[in-house]
């Protein structure tokens, strides 16, 4: 991998503290997959009863661990996860199915359960066979280790070309009774996701069904994970799992069996702040990025109209290459919508930068100055506005980082 | 414009000379829209007599010109043609129709013809107004200086981050006579053409109706201008128009009417060649490029959605900043296939690099070596060749450009 040692300008300046989940065991530990000198494998062990939701990239060339999960959301019985980084298993054929296997069986072996209650991601290069015998005695001993404490060393166990580790936590009631999400991501390049994320894992203590979470998760993904991207380049990889322990049925936390069960909304609503947290910060860290667009888009067909116009924005190089140049060249916006598909009027178009219009009516706004555009771009977060003109319901959201050199020098030596 | 010194390391090391194409004169001038020094406006005069045909942009967002020549070319009466460049005269709403109109009468009076029958094509920014009167007295002086033998300068004022100017041309025989055919066009940056390419355009004497010449530009468009791609965004100006002077109809050339007409055959051939010429030098001055990829994709469904896969691969940052670090990172092909969303069987996909199989039945080829893939993408000419597994008779040929710093360079300071 390329020695990149510039660390986002939007890494947070101290890392959140996020509480112990009862029964929620994690330890990390350097298996030399790829990487020296450094955690590239993380084991997490849930309690007896766990329930396991989740979504999947939608790639059809998606990885062994991916089709692994998939297979053991239909019965959505947790016990375990293994994460490693540094390869992806990704394009290994029928090798990178007995490696699954295999990591699923002494994963099992490890933490006294079934091999179809292990859960498996990979992130790294593609292609390259991983050897499961890496795991083989690595897992045995961490599960001896594994502590409640060590969600920021998960959290670093996971990186490959991200500058900081990426973690959140959200308190919610169901019932009466407070529960806890704790969430754990990682970018940085390849984000594009479809129907998922990169890697994400979540893991609550409310008692909440496998349907019920699966339902959340795609629900919230359209708003989250969905709507960011990097460089417009969707994973093999794209995982987002929850967990939840159950654990606060005990104390009185009434169980979910479905999504839409009034008393699941306030769970609902952490879920979302929490995906919606963890992906920023994955945006906030794609590589190279020294710009955050927000791009909201307004006045389309509906709200998947939206979304493809604001992507179209947002996958845009020559809009990133102007933002990352401050160049308020809003010309390639119009060009963005124009190339998207979607419906749109060309002239009843508006834009905006933050609240300076830019635009309207399909031509530039009489008070506009380039003077203007040019200051607002030097900020660090760029909100951009589109009203597409055919005064449709639809509306949505978009985060994108820009396009420069360090983007080209990450990927034009990654491997080497 | 930044100050881009690099010429393309695919400029040709001489310019084809391309023969005199009876009654047509061209001229060029410097009419100062945005450029100091250099000519920015072709004015190009066609006999009486003279039809056109053409494709444009699919974009929603339109330039004002692309919208004057899709009305025209309704009937498809030409006598001029005027081509600037600095600005593209698109989102600048009622008052780039005004400009579109007042050129069009400015080009009529100095070609004594109807406004009708003047097609305008512009490049350059977005969103800036185009002051027609800099076209007032230009064009007329312009139509006195006007030449047969100026094809070169011709394709040098169409120009805006080119390195090298773009011709070609291409003889058939129209009946038992023989016609020509030339053509000029212009890149660099915003190419991927969606039913058109950025700017170019064809001269040819032979006898071809205005609809037959519609037909062939739309049938011959998918295999060259919109099967490249520089950095996957649509421009607002694509345009691809033919004139047929018909001169070769006095020497005996029989008048074609419709596409599909037998003697049509050579003209077509000829015109797909010249075409895929066009198009080829467009993307091999690709805005930054080192290195020009050749994507095959066959086993496809059908060939529109080899082309599909074949534009995912080309189009993916992953992918092109790769090949311009001189990395073999295959794996981002895979995840490029998986990404496009067309059919793909991973587990019966293979890859070559040229004549070298890098992966077949979903893994790595035993006989492949990294050093093998790493000699082979120092070469400036990398073929990439993908069977998609789904045993479907679909096959398309892409070319790409790379991505590079340059390109990085050259946008994010493209109007400064």
């Amino acid at each position: 991998m390329a020695k990149i040692s510039k660390v986002s300008p939007f890494a947070p300046a101290t890392l959140p503290e996020l509480p112990p989940i009862a029964g929620v065991r994690l330890a990390v530990a350097e298996a030399g997959i790829k990487y020296a000198n450094r955690a590239d494998v993380l084991f997490a062990l849930f309690p007896e009863g766990t329930e396991a939701g989740g979504v999947l990239t939608r790639s059809k060339t998606a990885s062994a661990p991916v089709d692994w999960c998939r297979l053991q959301l239909q019965h959505g019985s947790a016990r375990a996860l293994v994460v490693n980084s540094g390869n992806a298993n990704a394009f290994t054929g029928w090798r990178g199915r007995k490696a699954v296997e295999a990591t699923a069986d002494y994963a099992a072996q490890a933490a006294d359960c079934q091999s179809s209650q292990v859960f498996i991601a990979s992130t790294g290069v593609i292609g390259e066979p991983l050897d499961p015998d890496k795991f083989r005695t690595v897992l045995t001993r961490m599960s001896g280790d594994a502590d409640e404490g060590l969600w920021a060393n998960a959290a670093r166990a996971i990186m490959t070309t991200d500058t900081f580790p990426k973690l959140a936590t959200r308190r919610a009631l169901v019932g009466d009774v407070a529960v806890t999400l704790n969430g754990i991501a990682k970018g940085s390049g390849m984000i594009a996701p479809d129907m998922a994320t990169m890697l994400s894992f979540i893991v609550t203590d409310a008692p909440i069904a496998s349907e019920a979470l699966n339902q959340l998760c795609q629900r919230h993904t359209e708003k989250t994970f969905n709507a960011i991207t990097v460089d417009g380049d969707t994973s093999t990889s794209d995982t987002l799992l929850i967990f939840a322990t159950g654990g606060t049925a005990a104390l009185g936390a009434p169980r979910i069996t479905n999504a839409d069960d009034p008393e699941a909304a306030g769970f609902s609503a952490a879920l979302l702040a929490l995906m919606h947290d963890l992906s920023l910060q994955v945006v906030k860290d794609g590589e190279g990025i020294s710009k955050l667009m927000t791009i909201h888009v307004e006045g389309a067909e509906n709200d998947a109209a939206a979304r493809r116009i604001g992507l179209a924005i947002g996958n845009s190089p020559l809009v990133k290459t102007a933002i990352a140049g401050e160049d308020a060249n809003w010309g390639r916006i119009v060009m963005a919508v124009g190339k998207s598909g979607e419906a749109a009027d060309r002239d009843r178009l508006s834009i905006w930068f933050g609240d300076i219009q830019v635009a309207r009516e399909g031509m530039r706004h009489p008070d506009y100055k380039e003077t203007l555009g040019a200051e607002y771009v030097k900020r660090s977060e760029i909100d951009i506005r589109v009203d597409v003109g055919v005064d449709g319901p639809g509306r949505a959201t978009v985060w994108a980082s820009d396009l420069t050199h360090e983007y080209i020098a990450i990927n034009a030596e990654y491997r080497s």
